[in-house]
C-alpha cells in the first residue's frame, strides 16, 4: 500500500497538535470522525491513504516538545480529553525525531545573503525525511501563523523567482517554505492567509513537478457561516446595507494577529467574501480581529447584519459563534491531506479548485465563494471520477448533498 | 394583455395589508422590488403579469376596513412610511369592495348543518369577482391566520370530500376555502401551516381542473435561517447535538399561535425541517413561540445550537434574527402570485413542487429542505423553460446563483 | 476551636459535590477563594470557622459514590480540572462513611404511615454524626433536586405541624427535613425552591430551638442579573414592556424540572423578582426553563426585555448567560455555611434576613429584592457588629462596597 | 415664577432637537415623562421649574433649520411619531430666532488671533437673549459632536486661562464655550466627553461666580450597563478576565468618532469605568467604536464578559444593547436642566457632584462609579434638602429606591 509523508509547517502549533493527536487517535479508532468531510458517506467507497500509513514530521521555529503542547491543549485549553492524549503519548513522541528547525524568518522574511543557505538546509531535511520513512508522496502544508510581508516582484514568473533567489535576496518565509516543497516534488497545501503558492511563479513550478497544490487560508469559522448566510439574502433579493464582524481569541494565532501586517492579510481574506458574493455589496463590511489572552484557543465572534427588506423596512440579524479554532482546523488538515494525495493518486495536478470548499479565499479562475457552489464543485469531481470508473461506485449518492 | 384576479384569504390581515401595498406601490414605481425573488436579474426577461393587470379581491372575517388596517401598520408599527400609504390610500379603497366576509369558523371549521350554504355563497363571491373584474386567470391564497383544527377521514379522495360536503358535515375552513377555489377553477397556494390542498382530495381536484396549487407555510425567517445552516452542518460532517429555537412576536398570528392548536399546527412545520436536515437529528431540537404583544409584527427569535466537533469538543452557535414578519412575508406572497401565474400560463399545472424555496413544508414527493437545493429546483425549471424557448433567453445567466 | 458540621441533603448531587471539592480544596490552599462573597476584603477580619474545623455528611436517594460523580463532574463536565481531583480523592472517600440514605419521597412526599418511622431514623442519623465527631453546632443545608408538591394545611403553628405528623400523615419531603433538622438543633438552610423553613410552623421550631435558618432557592445566575438590571431601569425611569427570559441546561437539577410540579416551583421564585422590582411591572413577563441533556452542568440563559424609552420610543436589550449552575452555587454554599455559622456563634438566630443576597426569594418581611439593597442589609449586619465591638475591626471599609 | 434661559451648544444636532421636541410634548402635556429621573415618584414634592418657565437657544456651526432636522429625526430615524412633530412644528420654529452661529472650530479649536473677538461675540449672544427674555438664570449645556484636541498648559488656574485668552492664543472650543458661559454667570453642564469645566481654571471661575457647574459625558447606554454589572462581579466575588465591548452607530456623534482624537476622548471615558469597578482590572479590557451610516441614531452594542468562578472555572456573559442614542440622551439633558437649576436656586454653586448618575465621568473628588452608589448620593442630595426643610417632604419615600 501506498505511504505518504506528510510535513507540517509550525508543526508544534496547536493546529498541527490537533491534526496529529486526531490521526493518530483515528489510527488506533479511538476517536470518531465528527467534523471530517472525508468521511461523510458521500466518499465512503474511495481509497483513501490509509491513518497508518501516514508519517508525519515537519518544522517550526519553536521548541516547546510536542508532548507539552498537547498537554497544555488538553488541561489547559480543554481541546481533548486527557485520558485520550495518555494514550497517545508515546506516537507523539516518535515524531518529535522528524521535526526540524525552520528558518527564523523576522518579519516573515528569510534576510538577504541567508537564502541560499537555507534553501539548501530546507531541501536536505525533506530529502532526509524521505529516505528515512521510504514514503512514496511528500505533501507540505503550511498551518504555520500568518504573516504578511511586502511582496518582492519576482513571483510573475518562475524564472524570475529562481533568479532572485540565486542572489540570494530577502524573500517571505511562507512563499520561500512553497518554493522548497514544490521544487522538492512534494505537493503543497496553504492552509493559512499568508502568501504562498498562488503566485504565478509557484503554479509553474508545480505544473512542471506534476505535483498538487491548493489554498487558501482554512475556512473554519466566522467565514464559513458568512458564505451560507451571504448567499441566502441575496437569493432572498434581501438588500445588506451594513455587515460587522468582530472576532476576539486569544492563540497564538490571535497573538500574531497584534501585528498590523498580519492582521491586514487575514481581515482581507476574511473580507473578500462578502464583496464576491452580495451585489450590491454592503455600504459597510468591516472584520475586526482582537486579541483576548483569557480566551486561549476559543474563538468568539460576533456578527450583526443590517439588511433592508421590502417597501424599505430595515431588519437585523446577528449571530455568535462560539468555537475551539484548532480543533475546527485539524478535521479540516487531514481532509486537505487525504483529498490531496487521493487526487495526485488519480492523476490530478496542478491547482486542486475542487479543493475550494476548505478555503477562506480559493485559489483558482471564478472558483465561486458560496459554500453550497463550492462544495458541488468538490462533488462533481467525485461524481465525474465515479463515472470514469477511477474510484469504485458511490453507494448512495443522493440528490445534492453528501 | 392577461389579467389576473387575486383572491386573498384573510384580505385585512397584516400579511395582506403589506402585500397590497406593495404591489401598489410598485405599480406606481414608488418602491424598489427589495425582497422580490422573481426581480432577481436571473428572472428579468420573464413576462410576469404586470402589476396593473392584478385585481386583488379576498375574504375576511374581520371588519377593520383596510385603510385604517394599513395606517396602523405605517404608524402604530413601523412597516412602511406614511408618506407611501398617503399616495396608496385611494387605491386601497378601491379594494374594499372587493372584499366579502369569509366563514366565521369558530375553532376553525365550518359547522355541520352549515356547509352547503358556505359553499353557494363563497362560490358566487369568486363568480361574481370574475365578472365584474373579466379576469382571464384567478388565484386564492391564504394569508389567514393559522388553524389546524382535527382532520375529517374524507381527504383520501375527491369522490370522499365531495360525500362529506353533500352530507354538509363538518369541514376545516382551511380545507373548504382550497375547496371552493380549486372547484371554481382558480389556482390556489397555501402560505399558511393550515391544513389545504396537500391532501389527496384536493391534489386530484387541482389536476382535474387542469389548476396549479402549491405550499405550504411561508418561509419567512427563523426556519429560513435553519435551513441554510444546517446544510453547513452537515457538509462539514459536524455533529448537531441540539437545537433549541424560541420566537416572540406581537401580532395576530402571534396570538392565534396561542391558542394550543394553532401552535402545534406552526411548530410542527417548523420542527420537521432539522429532523430532515440532519443526519443523525439532533438529541434535542425544541421550538418555542410565545406572544409578546409590545413586539407588534416584530419578531425576534434566538436559536441556539450546541453541536460537537472533532475529538469531542462541544461548540455552540447562536443567532437572533429581529424581522418584520409581514414585511418579510409580502415580497414572497407576491412572488408566489407572479410564478404561479407565469407557470400556469406556460401549461403547468398541479402541484408546482418548484415553488419550494418559498415555503416551510413544500408539498411533492422528495422535494429538499435544504434552501439551497430548493433554489436549484426554482431556476432548473426557468432554465428548462429557456432552453425550450418557452420564456425567452436568460440575459446573463450566471453558474449556480441568480 | 469551635467545630462545625454541615449536613448536606442531596449530598450526591452537582452542587454538593462542588462544595464538597470547593472546601477540601481551601483547606488545602489548592485553590483561589474566587467567588466567595465571605472572601472580599471587606469581610477579611471575621473570624469564620476554619476550613478544618467543617465536618460534612448527608443524605441522598441516590448510591452512586462521591468519587464517581466527582470524576465524572472533572472529565465529563469540565467544571474543575482533574489534577486538583486526583489530590482531593481520599478526603472524599472519608466523607463517605457519613452520607446516610435520605427518604425516598416520590412526589417528593413522605407517606401517610411512614413519617413516625422515618422521623426517628433521620433523627438518628444526626444525633450519630453529631457524637462520632463531636461537632459543637450542627448545619443542615437543602441542595436537593427541587420538588413542588401540594402544601398540606399543617404549617401554620409547630403544635398544628406536630400533630399532623404524630397522626403519621402524608407530608413533603423537603418540610420533613427541615423539621427534623431544627428539631434537632440544628440551623437549617434552604438552598432550593422546594418549601422548607418558610412557613409559621418552622419559624416557630426555629425561635423556639434558638437556631438560625434561612433561605431561599440560591440566586445565582439568571435570576442574579435580573435582580441588577431591572432596578436599572427602574431608576433610569425606562418602562420595561416585556421581560421574556429562556433557560436551558442539562444537569439533575434540569431533569427534574421537566416534572411540572418542580418546574412552576423554580418558574415561580424566579418570576416574582421583577414584578416587585419593576412599577408598574411588565405587561409580559415569561420564564422558560427547559432540559437540553448535552448541555449537562452548563447552563444557558436568553433573556430580551423590550422597554419604553423617552417620546414613545421603544428599545431592546438582551443578554445571555453561560455558567456553570454548581460552580456557580458551590461558594454560595460555603458562604452560607460560614455567615450562618458565624451569625449564629454571636448569638443570632430565627429568620437571618441579611442573607438576602444570596437568594432568589429572600425570607423575611419587607426584605428587598434588588442586589445592592440585599448587599446594604448584610453589610450593615457587619458593620454594627463591627461598631458594636462583636467581630473586630473592619480593616478598610468603604463607602458602599465591599 | 421663575424662568430659565436653556442654552444649548450644538442647538441644531439629534440630542438636542429630542430635547427640544421633549420639553415642548411636556409642556403641552402631548407625553408621558417616560425616561426621566426627576419625575420619579421619589422627586415628585420638589418644585422643579416649570415646562413653560424654560426658553431654549443656543449655538450650532450648522444651517440646518430645527424643523428639518426633526422631520429627520421623525420620518427617517423613527425617532418619535410625525404626529406628535406636526402639533409642535410651531414652537419649534419660534426658538429658531434665538439660535446663533458657533465658533467654527476646525479641530475643535478656536484659532489664534481669533478668541477675543470671538469671546466678545458668544458674550454678547448671551446677554442679548437674556435681556431678550428676561429670564431669571441662565443655562448653558454642551451637546455637540465630540472634539478631544491637545490641551494648552492654560488650565491649572484661571488668571493663567485668561492671561492666554487675552494674548489671542489658540484654545479648545469646548473650554472656550465653557468659559463664556461661566464667566457670564451661567450654569454650566458638559453633556459630552469634550474637555470643559472639569479644571482648576474653570472650576475657579464658576466658585467666583456662584455658579453650579456638572460634567461630563451623559451616561446613557452601554456606559450605564457597565456601572451596574460591574459591581455585581465585584460583590460576588467573580473575577472578571476580559471586558470587550464593540459599539457601532450612524448618526453624527458615529461620524465624529471616526476622527480619532474624538474616538480617544469618548473611548477615554468609557474605559476608566472598568478599571475603577473591578479589583484586580480585567487582563484585558477593549471598547470599539465603530461608524455604520446605516444605523442612524440607532446605536447596538455587543459586549462580551469573559469571568472566572469557583475553582478556575471560565464563564461567560454578553448583552446586546440596541437603543436610539438621542432619545436616551433627551430626558437626561431635561433631567440635568431641572436638577441643576433646583439645587442653584437651593443656593448650592460650584461642582453638583450629587450629579453623577447622570454622567459617565462624573466630576467631583472620590465620586463612585458605580450606578447604584452614585444614585445614593442623587437621593441623599434630596433627603438632606427634605429634612432641613428647603424643598417640602418627600411623600412615600422608599428605603433605598426612588
Amino acid at each position: 500500500m501506498t505511504s505518504l509523508g506528510v510535513w507540517l509547517i509550525g508543526a508544534r502549533g496547536a493546529v498541527s497538535l490537533c491534526s496529529l493527536v486526531g490521526a493518530l487517535a483515528l489510527r488506533k479508532g479511538l476517536v470518531e470522525p465528527t467534523g471530517l468531510v472525508s468521511a461523510l458517506p458521500f466518499f465512503k467507497d474511495l481509497d483513501f491513504v490509509p491513518w497508518d500509513s501516514l508519517v508525519f514530521g515537519g518544522w517550526d521555529i519553536q521548541e516547546v516538545p510536542l508532548k507539552d503542547m498537547a498537554w497544555h491543549l488538553a488541561e489547559g485549553e480543554g481541546l481533548f480529553p486527557s485520558r485520550l492524549l495518555a494514550r497517545l503519548e508515546k506516537d507523539l513522541e516518535g515524531i518529535e525525531e522528524n521535526l526540524m528547525p525552520g528558518v527564523l524568518g523576522e518579519q516573515g522574511v528569510v534576510r538577504a545573503g541567508q537564502v541560499r543557505s537555507a534553501l539548501c538546509q530546507l531541501s536536505r531535511h525533506l530529502e532526509e525525511f524521505r529516505k528515512r520513512h521510504k514514503v512514496d508522496r511528500l505533501l507540505v502544508i503550511n498551518v504555520a501563523s500568518t504573516i504578511g510581508p511586502p511582496l518582492p516582484p519576482c513571483l510573475e514568473s518562475l524564472s524570475e523567482l529562481e533568479k532572485w533567489l540565486f542572489k540570494d535576496r530577502e524573500i517571505p518565509t511562507s512563499i520561500f517554505y512553497a518554493y522548497v516543497a514544490l521544487k522538492q516534488g512534494a505537493a503543497y497545501i496553504n492552509f493559512t492567509p499568508s502568501p504562498a503558492s498562488e503566485f504565478p511563479a509557484l503554479c509553474e513550478l508545480a505544473e512542471r513537478e506534476k505535483v498538487p497544490h491548493g489554498g487558501k487560508d482554512g475556512k473554519t469559522g466566522e467565514t464559513l457561516v458568512k458564505t451560507v448566510l451571504a448567499p441566502m439574502f441575496q437569493m432572498r433579493h434581501l438588500r445588506v446595507l451594513s455587515w460587522v464582524g468582530y472576532n476576539i481569541l486569544g492563540n497564538q494565532d490571535g497573538r500574531s494577529l497584534e501585528q498590523p501586517e498580519g492582521k491586514q492579510a487575514k481581515i482581507s481574506t476574511k473580507s473578500q467574501v462578502l464583496e464576491s458574493l452580495l451585489s450590491p455589496p454592503p455600504h459597510t463590511h468591516k472584520v475586526g480581529i482582537d486579541y483576548v489572552p483569557s480566551l486561549g484557543d476559543w474563538k468568539t465572534a460576533w456578527d450583526f447584519i443590517h439588511f433592508e427588506g421590502f417597501l424599505g423596512t430595515k431588519m437585523t440579524f446577528q449571530f455568535i459563534w462560539q468555537g475551539a479554532d484548532s480543533i475546527l482546523a485539524a478535521p479540516l488538515v487531514l481532509d486537505l491531506i487525504r483529498f490531496t494525495e487521493h487526487a495526485w493518486r488519480l492523476g490530478s495536478f496542478g491547482l486542486l479548485s475542487h479543493l475550494a470548499p476548505f478555503f477562506k479565499q480559493p485559489l483558482g479562475e471564478n472558483v465561486p465563494l458560496d459554500f453550497f457552489s463550492q462544495n458541488q464543485l468538490l462533488l462533481q469531481y467525485y461524481r465525474r471520477c465515479y463515472h470514469e470508473n477511477h474510484c469504485g461506485h458511490p453507494s448512495r449518492e443522493k440528490a445534492t448533498h453528501p
